[in-house]
């Protein structure tokens, strides 16, 4: 269960309005690596964790923080919204700053939400549950946080450098932070995963035994750049331990010919037998 | 540019159709985690690529590679559904083991594929675009990469225990191989990052000293639990070997009440100023 | 079965092409609360109709008007993309009301529809089935209706503020009353189901037995705002006329700790058991 | 900023486990009228609410104890899909009791959830942020937040009928009853709003001088069904106090042909012009 | 403006009812190409329409039709559900023909719909706007309408193989027809805009001045399957009457290697520049 | 299996950036009719045949160029973005060219993308399977695969008049060139297959017996346009040779009233009976 005050964790105050950056900032709310995203991820994680203790603590800890960042952003783009051109017909405009203000601001900020934040992101793609995993599988589903935390500290950063507002950039200032820690706590719990011995480095840490063996540490040089082989990647032990990497020059298919067995006579798939 | 061998790069053989089983592999195939995303994932990433050499050539090896598994899983699929009961109505099943088939394979595979796999995963939501990364951030997107054959190599797993077909057992255990070595050259490749000195263990390595340090490095208990100080992501260095951990037990928030600034006339939101 | 004729409903007629306007208008057509929302919840409503007579033929009048609203507004947006700068390229831009047309309208007007209109809303999101609602519950069902003509009646009379032009004014007066009306038609629908006894106020009228009594009255303060418990829905007779509202301040939680079960062992979830 | 504590707002334990059936629930976890749609709808609705005080505060309220319904719902799943049937191929199925599972559970329930719930719905369409609505309009969304409520306890209820598990049960009374106290609040928050001189019964309050008024108390006969002038939407006093009701009988079209303009030459429209 | 009449434009009448047979027939009303898709592309097409005349009235005849399909079949489907098993729990199942049903029927049809059809494909994805295009383009688009009869004629003769049920077959009988009829007529409209010399064969018919004319008449020969060449897309006349075919064996790339640039240093692209 | 060289099949180099250009030219990556969309469509096509050889083989040569040409399209874009003004203030706008780009340009090529190409359209829509069909049926198909070319080969011939940048046009020549040709082989292998006996003209060559052959030459006259029964789809022989078509004015329906059964107890649909 959860509660609420109405305090936000940081201040979200611009020093004025700017609609385009509204925008713009939509992708920290609604976008695939937004905040919304980090949420639901976090919450199902931590719903899905099968061990009780400090690993769902933490992910609920870290959820929950979440929930607050989507707070944090929708009152900030409200804020920017204020006294937004919505009235403003093209054929009205004089300034260029206001031109590219009329034809940029999301017009939905005006029609759907009433100078309020929506649950989308830069171009208005409604956010969606696909963005988000929670295996079980805590080693899996921390490489996916990880990755989470990375891409949107980099989409703040880009976002960051868009604006020189320096009540925007305070608040980004702490999101950024955030997103070094967590980024850094989700690496910190793979190595926990690890140190407890729980998983190994590869995900999940099974069926290894059933696995080809041969094909486990190959990279098959299938297109023609010359500098592939060159990388950790290519030769030497890799990540896990348990293999040495080899690069195979054109190397050749395994498999015999592509083909789709005689259709159903149901189902009227064009055929010559 | 691109060419094409009709021969499978690992053979795709079931000993026996299973069109209950192709339903549950098309996961595979058009899932978020499937053999389209990553194949879109490094092609975008590839292109997207900015530094000439070996980053982009592994990248673009193990990005062809990929297309060619979603034409092994495509090619398993159609044979898995030679003889699927695609006319049979529910009033005419006798036998539980096909009432299982007729009740739960994928209707589209006969109406819309006529007995071919569809770009879409196992319960038949298509493959989309927001399912792939490719930043420009090399850190950020091999994180992401990691994720994705994490993923993908546990639901293969989960998969392989799903059926005890040979064929198809022999086919999935390349597969896992695959996603072990994938999962292993990307792990090589944010170390050949950092030993590189492109990239930093936090992604991306910019905006530190911006960045709101007192709140770089802290767990906010915001959830009951009461172990999640335990782990280490609560106390010590963080990986980036910039920063130490420290949990704050019931923080309080540093912002403001949240509220939103007074409406637009001409929006009618509901006011009393 | 349904008859056309190819005079419109009303007259839609703008005084000026404006094609940034018409990218916004596309909100009416394709968005959450346009005409082809209601048009397809009405009809689908209609079908779904489990009584003949009055309800279902004057949800199927309704209904039967809706589709002509669509013709109304793709007609207009045609008319008001009528030689949009659709060739003009960035560089060439002199005049800021010309960038705000340029950088603003939707390509996809130029591209997709060639100047048509598009069953999309005004960021280019298109419709989906998932926007209408039709349960055969008339009283849930009312309740969607009454609320997608507020919401559009709303929407239209924010678009209504954004366009100086007579033409497009003369048409958005006459949605104005349509929406008005169909609001109030579907508040005096409800009356009549209540009259009619086949519905009560809370949707659906039943299982009110078996329902947890005790918490069917009740708002459980879990945000700090100190001033929810002031209103009507905090104190006094609810609207169904058999509950007492109460105001529960700083309410503790029923449920035992949020946990899941033991993983199986086939699906790799990570398990210290 | 929101804080969370482990326990359930309510219990969520089934008495045995029941895979179809968990496919079944996730309706009302990501479904368009589920636990996610009123979260986000609700929280979104605080978050851009121009009034301080009372309606914000109870918005907040209500928003926060949906995050526990998502919540106890998750936990639910996971609980009944304890044991699923995830590694039975469909020729090893024996019993009609097992092959209504077997080929009836949301396979992604094991192959991407790992036994846990899922951000979808019960036929695996992934939540999406078009189902919701925040428009600054108080009036307009308490409509949308009766009709969320009551699309909800109706599918709840449903879902009632279609178990006999008395765990689950038990959690469905409690989901009811809030169901029913949450249409309850809404529509006295209506009252309230009209109560207070905020807005009218027709939302928006506004326009009514502009709008076209001898069209807004029409209901047009567009279908030959004969009997809609018979109820109390075809003559009277209209719910808003302001109109009375007319019923056209074989109404006119009162605009000109629908037509498109000349096309532009760039866009090879085609046209004998 | 359109009219409805109760009455049918053909009769839906099952014999009885089939619940799994209605989840599949739901591919005619909002799969890809079914008939919601038909309705809104052939709407669209109309009103965006250039000439007046002859293509524009028939294209708004078929367009009407195509709504009375979407009915025809809606009102199939509740006929189809009547008294499905929509409250029996897989444990009480006995017969296999029973548990095909209650595995397999659509779970949305009882929950959602009520027993009613939705706007949703064979799988439950809901119909959506990408469906269908109206390009202006009157060639471009009666392609595109061949191929949605193709697709729907072929989708409606698995579906009448998938049933036995004669009133049921009644009905596709005449669907059927109307598919044969709707093909011819789109492809006797594609020879009167050549005979009217409005389009050519390949559309658009403009810019084959401007386009690189060396490549207009080449298969490339990128895959190894020998047979390419055999087709009379390889060698002798192109249907448009301007070119003659080509096999191009082994083609080299006429680019060079493909590369992105310099990155901006505000966005943070991995670059060692 | 497939094989990549970095070498682009034709040359994508700009004269200069255009960022808001990059934007436009997203509709043939990511569009409902891009270069994805014919990727994935012939692919699949091409799996999913059931005749080896020529068929087979052609489709594989086709869809293995697409490949290349999403990669020609994705440089062009990154290199378009060169330079993108991605942290340019609205207020800092002084030129109306600026503002047409700085209003104009897609946010995501910047925040996401960081200056590289994404996997969806002109207004930012994810690319998605259902966009693409492979039925199993060749006639049908390749019916597609026409419509598909023909309005990819207008808006190619759209986007090349919104351009002057002869770096662009030059590839765009290209492009137009190689979708005239595929518009040419699809509608050669369409001749080849009524050629080969395979397919006749409507598709699938199949229940022509069984359809109701009353009403499969019939136009129903159901819009009030005078001119419907001018064209060759109302009179004369229809292009299948087996039908002579008529126009039927002013038909009436053929069915019973739509209705829908009393409704099942547990489902709480609104009846009176
Ligand atoms: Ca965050
Ligand atoms: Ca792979
Ligand atoms: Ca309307
Ligand atoms: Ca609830
Ligand atoms: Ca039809
Ligand atoms: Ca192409």
């Amino acid at each position: 269960m959860f509660r609420h005050t109405k305090h936000l964790q940081f201040e979200a105050k611009p020093e004025k309005p700017d609609a385009l950056y509204a925008m713009k900032l939509q992708e920290l709310i609604g976008g695939a690596w937004g905040e919304m995203t980090v949420t639901m991820q976090y919450l199902f994680q931590g719903w899905n964790c099968r061990i009780e203790g400090k690993y769902k603590d933490m992910i609920m800890d870290i959820a929950t923080e979440e929930i607050g960042h989507v707070e944090m952003l929708a009152t900030m783009v409200a804020r920017l919204l204020e006294g937004a051109p919505d009235d403003v017909t093209a054929k009205a405009v004089k300034d260029p700053a206001v031109a590219a203000v009329v034809g940029g601001m999301n017009p939905q900020h005006a029609i759907v939400g009433g100078g309020g934040a929506l649950p989308a992101d830069s171009v208005g793609t409604p956010w969606n549950g696909k963005y988000i995993v929670a295996s079980g599988n805590l080693m899996a589903d921390f490489r996916a946080n990880v990755a989470a935390e990375a891409q949107g500290r980099l989409q703040t950063a880009r976002l960051y450098n868009m604006t020189d507002d320096p009540g925007v950039r305070a608040m980004l200032k702490f999101n950024l932070a955030r997103d070094t820690v967590h980024q850094n706590q989700w690496l910190a719990a793979i190595e926990q995963l690890q140190e407890d011995g729980l998983e190994g480095p590869v995900a999940p840490s099974a069926l290894f035994d059933e696995e080809n063996q041969e094909h486990a540490n190959t990279l098959w040089g299938l297109s023609d750049g010359e500098q592939a082989h060159e990388g950790r990647w290519a030769s030497g032990p890799a990540p896990d331990g348990m293999h040495e990497f080899h690069y195979l020059e054109n190397p050749a298919p395994l498999g015999g010919p592509a083909s789709a067995p005689p259709p159903s006579g149901h189902l009227y798939a064009t055929h010559d037998g």
